[in-house]
């Protein structure tokens, strides 16, 4: 029988969880400080639900489920497994209109499955860490998102992120100005979000691939070459942006809602943080406004991104609704913390503080019984179940890092006290059974 | 477009979301406080791995996943929905045999899928909160996991619940004490796991219809027509199941299993908890030792259960190890405690503590500050978004029960204050703006 998991899927052992624990908890405090409210929708939605919303590419890519008893062998599938969290939460406004607020802004942590080819850092099953503010069209919410971007990266100790900031609008009417006509944006859109991987070269090579005219190309090119900077003062590149798009009233507004995030930013934990990128489109064709994305100069793709989308809700609720979204890749996340060492030393503590040892099968009882009134004490506490020599147990105890292991011999006993070993210094102290836990809790806030 | 989850699944919305995660929070902590240690394993395994683990029935309820690309025409399925948390443990425990503890102790908290069909309570996606305890065959671990179980539910206000205990193998010796011959024992405990739904006449019919004799019914129905009683002192169904086996070796053994489980127990939260029931038979057949289940008075099913399976393990492995666990369900919990209204009233608290209100469109800048300087003293903020009149402000933050909004008017701002509003009392007080987070959350703290 195999025992691996499934190829692009990964187990997570208890050292694992730890670590994805502790960051899932910063995400989720610093998303519900900034008033965003948790949902959860089924891992499998109804397959038309999905099919069409994530482009061609996107359909190959979704896990599809048989249908079950006597139409299992028809070979059609009739549910698919959740590929984002974006086109369930716009079906569960559409679904529950009525009950939810105007200003609707939920958070969302739920894995999600892609049949991607996996590679390194690419999984088949991931976690997404979404926050999406639904029913504004005001900056105020955009800049809401960075912010809270901005802090879970700042909680969790990264220091040295920047956000790529763009519009959709603005990014249209770059293009006209440079004179690439409007059936051509899809394809040079495509060529300048490559701009990271193939640099400028090579989107010229593929803008004339895709038959946009040498004048628009060099237009482009002569704009774009000279967008992106890294530093502080977003001036600049918003002058520049306002020159080239000139009369273009809807590049004009686009580079003002810019402006006003950058402007409004400054007053929130993504102070100097961001970055006014003209180059940057984003995959999803689903964005109509603001664009974002979280880069750190370690990794190659992003820590996570989002943008507006006025139109994605109106397709499942009948009307248009302005709508504005960011997700935290959580995977991503760890990779840089676990190469740079960024985890909290009680992360990686074993998840057993202390081992009640069982000194011989008459004694079971009582170790039951010491276990229960160190748990009350809030620990953590485990029991060795069989009677094996001490020596034995010790050095279990050891290989699961447990810090203290508590005893109760015939001596102890007879004295109404414990014998505690800490198993990293060898110290043994023996204590008043009542005044085990609390010994022990205050060892442990000493020195982790 | 359907807005509605697929059958059987459902969306949660926050107030939803908030009563799950109290439970889980309390299963959690619960847990880990008896030395378990998390792991989570993909929502999908190799078709192979759960086929013919759960029996003929519970084969036809796993969903199944279509290849994909060029395979998907072929109507097959390689992957299949995670059916319980049972069986992928098995496999990590085989996959990691030589990085995991000897005693290894897990738990799991994971939604499992089913094709049944739904019903009221009955879901295709349902979370499992397992523990098990896997590399010793002390009763010692049986007690930790009833002791944990009746330590969660004793902190989620359950003061009602009994643990019903069994053992397999004195289960085989009462039958086959009965007169029952071994070919009948499984349909004889299916019908004698129906005890509670059919009752004795019922019983009796089934037994006579599955071909049992006349007289192995009749001795059996002797047996179990008075077995069951609820008293805290188990001394009279040990005696009646130990006078009943009498000379039958495996189950005399088997019964001083459940003595010792009993007297153990004494020590633990799980005291006075236990009724020994020998009717106890539980479905899935890998169990072999001792078997448990929660039960309360207004719950037809069971809030969670499990039982001993040294075998299960060994279909990964190779080589039997072992292994002991236990399932809490979450729905049923929450059905439970809804129902009776346990849930504290901080849980029905909305999600934002407080709601800066915005002044005018210039005032913005100043209102995301006033919203980062109160996040800085841990409370939920929001901020509305757009520059509405005051009292649709108001109004907005009341139907969503946040108990206060921030005012930072043209006086206010003059005066270096904010006005903070009770909003269920109308009360409204002007407050140092340095002072207003721990305001805030001084009255939150007095008054919920």
């Amino acid at each position: 029988m195999k025992t691996r998991p499934p190829s692009g899927t990964r187990d997570f052992l208890p050292d694992d969880i730890r670590r994805r624990e502790h960051v899932i908890g910063v995400v989720r405090t610093v998303y519900e400080r900034y008033g965003f409210e948790p949902i959860e929708t089924p891992a499998f939605e109804n397959i038309e639900t999905l099919l069409g919303k994530y482009g061609e590419e996107g359909n190959k890519l979704i896990f599809k489920i048989l249908k079950r008893g006597e139409h299992e062998r028809t070979g059609e599938a009739d549910l698919a497994l959740r590929y984002d969290l974006t086109v369930p939460l716009a079906r569960v406004v559409a679904q529950y209109q009525n009950q939810l607020p105007k200003f609707f802004k939920r958070y969302q942590i739920q894995p999600v499955w892609r049949a991607d080819r996996p590679a390194r850092g690419r999984f088949r099953e991931f976690f997404q860490c979404d926050i999406d503010a639904i029913g504004s069209t005001s900056t105020l919410v955009d800049v809401e998102l960075l912010s809270s971007a901005s802090e879970v990266l700042g909680r969790l100790g990264f220091h040295d992120f920047v956000l790529r900031v763009n519009h959709r609008r603005a990014l249209t009417a770059l293009l006209e100005c440079a004179g690439v006509p409007m059936e051509q944006h899809t394809d040079a859109l495509i060529a300048l979000d490559k701009l990271d991987k193939i640099g400028l070269a090579g989107v010229e090579q593929e803008l004339s691939a895709r038959g946009v005219e040498i004048e628009a190309t060099k237009a482009c090119l002569d704009f774009f070459s000279d967008a992106r900077r890294d530093e502080p003062s977003q001036d600049v590149p918003l002058q520049r942006m306002r020159e080239f798009v000139k009369s273009h009233a809807a590049g004009a507004s686009a580079v003002d809602e810019l402006r006003e995030i950058v402007q409004l930013a400054e007053a929130t934990p993504a102070q100097g943080r961001i970055r006014i990128d003209p180059s940057l489109a984003r995959g999803l064709s689903y964005y109509t406004g603001a664009i974002m994305e979280i880069a750190v100069p370690d990794l190659a793709g992003s820590l996570g991104g989002g943008g507006r989308y006025d139109n994605l809700i109106g397709m499942f609720l009948g009307h248009d609704v302005p709508a504005t979204g960011l997700t935290l890749g959580l995977e991503r996340i760890i990779v840089v913390m676990t190469e740079r060492g960024m985890f909290p030393p009680e992360v990686g503590r074993g998840g057993v503080d202390v081992m009640v040892t069982l000194w011989n099968v008459e004694s079971r009882a009582d170790a039951v019984a010491l276990a229960r009134e160190l748990r009350q004490g809030e620990l953590r506490v485990d029991v060795y179940p069989d009677a094996d020599r001490l020596g034995k147990q010790f050095k279990y105890a050891a290989s699961r890092r447990m810090p203290f292991v508590a005893i109760v011999g015939d001596d102890e006993r007879a004295r109404g006290e414990v014998a505690v070993k800490d198993l990293r210094s060898g110290e043994q102290t023996a204590v008043p059974r009542a005044e085990a836990a609390r010994f022990i809790a205050s060892r442990l806030a000493n020195n982790g």
